[in-house]
């Protein structure tokens, strides 16, 4: 898998290099982004809008229907990435720190199976 | 910066373990974790909602406002990680391979300083 | 049901009247308030984030869970009527034409109990 | 502007009619729709994703643009109807409530020309 050995700072780069290559810059401001990354979510959404969620499991089972999948993921990741550069934001960093939150907020003993009903979180 | 040594599979690895310690992988859904997506993406629009474009550039001047939109951003990556993790999917190719199907789509020479108009593209 | 007699266009001025009193209109970009119907959709849609989709028919069941739904979706509304007063929109006639354009796209005959899979709508 | 005469309750019963005689009632499960609607609602924003919130203002002076964002505004009242049938929820009595709600979460005298800062809400 490719994701054993790329680092976040080669696809930052990546996504920065093409965004500088069109004086897009312009264009990527924080408020801009966070509507595009929104936007890619709700397109990534579509392939699971009218399906189960049991059957929305073999969604990866149709090639086709995988490969559009994974260009929406594809496209959430830029525009994250791209939010990145523009915060001059560590993103593992920001992951991590996250995670011991969430660790703390979702303590194993309470939260095993169970995810807190929705309006107390 | 910690993105230069980390790689896509050690956050993966780190979200994958949180979930499994908490047996939630029955919740993770590619479904539901396109829903997280979505979600999460519009919290992270929260902070930009009222602003202008411009203003938001200077969102990352407030430490404690950079904070909670780093929280944020944090928490779209880690649903991102987490729907790769369900679906099997390699990250670090689906951006490449987006990166060339996105610069076919927006030569250069064409794109420069201009994002096509909506409905365009 | 009170929906029986009120008119949309006595909600567009409840909201209308809302806006004005607190001097927002500056603040009631279309831009902005697109953001604000995806934020509020987003929010609803935390109700139904993690259970199954037959699970979510009974979400009506829990007077507490309703209220709190039937908040969210009225966000959404007051959000789409503060829209089209900002793009002085009818909204009736909007929802009449494009039905029309539904009917067309979405055949009885061929659409009966099925949905058109998605990427190809 | 048919706004004027055309009730809640007129649209409602013109989605009523359009799912039912598509027998999609089976589809429309509150998940479902809540992801239908913030769907359309990214649509939507699709229009003003690249432009100032001050441009965003004069995208009804061109006619082909204002009658895309027409169409998307529509869908996502659609869906909205489409919610409250489901849910059996009186739309205008939401609207109302919630109007009281924010009118004391926003008094005139703190509000005028002031939105809080995200976070404090």
């Amino acid at each position: 898998m490719s994701d054993s050995t790329t680092t976040l700072a080669e696809l930052r780069e990546l996504v920065r290099r093409f965004v500088a290559e069109r004086d897009w810059e312009q264009f990527h401001t924080p408020k801009n982004l966070s509507m595009s990354l929104a936007i890619e979510a709700a397109e990534l959404m579509e392939h699971f809008q009218w399906i189960d969620v049991a059957e929305s499991r073999r969604a990866g089972d149709d090639p086709a229907k995988l490969a559009a999948i994974r260009d929406e993921i594809a496209d959430v990741l830029c525009y994250t990435l791209a939010l990145a550069n523009e915060l001059k934001l560590d993103l593992s960093d920001a992951v991590r720190d996250k995670m011991v939150k969430n660790a703390a907020k979702y303590p194993v003993a309470r939260s095993r199976g169970r995810y807190d009903p929705p309006g107390e979180s």
